[in-house]
């Protein structure tokens, strides 16, 4: 196979789905676990019209595409060269009847838009707040891990406006972040329905909680069943299993 | 043994722990697990002054002393005869020179007891909005599960009063209120800290959460391990067996 596609230093990760294909470059931010359970919490009906706020190399939208996750999906990504890298994945996989890729700051995300035009918004932010814990001296990998172009108070007052009245809102994020994520998101109107924590292990604390609000919606939330990622090491759960069929 | 000390209708119910025992009178509320789980949950020094709103039959006030969480324990309750109920419970078990029951009404508490007073506070609010679901005809029970008396914006904003600065306040409540829960207890100054969910088993919704908050604390969030009830129908979990002990 041809690999002429790919530039210097990226390689083409197998999604283990439908034989999708990723275009990362290993130095800079690849795509997890946390990407995978948003595509599978997410819900959007065939016919939706999608944004992907904070897109990066776009595992989201692809990922959203192959479970017939909406019928128009965006990506908003701000650094060009991952724009370029997710346009090329897109195209590998032939997706690009569903997916476009847009270059654009999440901060002023309302104003390239229309307002209330997505019947669904997913986002994958950055967790850590700007000055919090290690900081990578690699732009790409700090900009992604960290509140440095984008807080969660852009991606919410962002997705408020962009989101239809009754559509859905849907973010992985770090549970340390819980109270400030569910007062913001009732703040902006984004109100949160469903609420899922991920636990690595069945005994242990977790470490990603996926949420679902509705704008508009009325205050009540939905907390699920734990997801737990591992049976033991190395053994994933059947429902994470499941995540791959 | 003599039960003269109960009233009409009222029984003797065995903590099953240190031979703890409480009056209770089964046609009105009765303690259930999460009075158990909060007095677990709740930290508090052996020195420390202790508040517990909404106290009832005293349950909590019984079990935190017998955990020897507090020197002096607080319980404030609305209704003359809970209150009455309470203190024989409290004599019986021998516990007046730690614990004290004060007839009063949560929204007003502030103005009953001395503001910034006490280290720890503790409540086991009505859970349902007053408006929610089925309203039972009793209203003892009615007034324990639904906010008719209280709400919960009136225990935090009274907790945030009494409580000191650096001060705690533990709370159990229902998931499906989580998000109002977090943003009232940040927007009242008890910044949530400590939150545990209770599942009834390992792959059931919760049906309870623990939070813990700081008065004046910085936002950040520890989600604990899950807290799992029955290991199957009949049979508690190993940490649930330990909180008896």
């Amino acid at each position: 196979m041809t690999t002429d596609f790919l530039k210097e230093g990226e390689r083409l990760d197998d999604l283990q789905r439908d034989g999708l294909k990723l275009i990362q470059n290993p130095r800079q931010f690849c795509f997890g676990m946390d990407a995978v359970l948003l595509s599978a919490f997410a819900e959007a009906k065939a016919e939706d019209k999608v944004l992907d706020l904070c897109s990066g190399n776009g595992v989201i939208p692809i990922l959203m595409a192959s479970k017939k996750k909406g019928r128009v999906i965006t990506g908003l990504e701000i650094r060009e060269d991952v724009v370029n890298m997710a346009e090329r994945s897109i195209l590998y996989n032939g997706l690009q009847e569903h997916i476009s890729m847009k270059r654009g700051d999440v901060k002023t995300a309302s104003l390239v838009f229309e307002p209330s035009s997505f019947d669904v918004i997913t986002c994958n932010p950055p967790y850590m707040i700007a000055n919090h814990g290690q900081q990578s001296k690699n732009e790409a990998v700090l900009t992604a891990k960290h509140e440095i172009l984008c807080s969660l108070e852009d991606v919410l007052r962002e997705a408020e406006k962009l989101c239809k009245p009754g559509g859905h809102f849907f973010m992985v994020h770090r549970p340390f972040r819980l109270a400030e994520i569910l007062s913001k998101m009732a703040k902006y109107g984004l109100e949160p329905k469903r609420l899922r924590l991920v636990y690595p292990y069945a005994d242990k604390e977790p470490n990603m909680v996926l949420i679902g609000g509705v704008r508009g919606g009325q205050p009540r939330v939905h907390v699920e069943k734990p997801l737990v990622v591992y049976e033991k090491e190395g053994k994933y759960t059947e429902e994470v299993y499941r995540l791959y069929e």
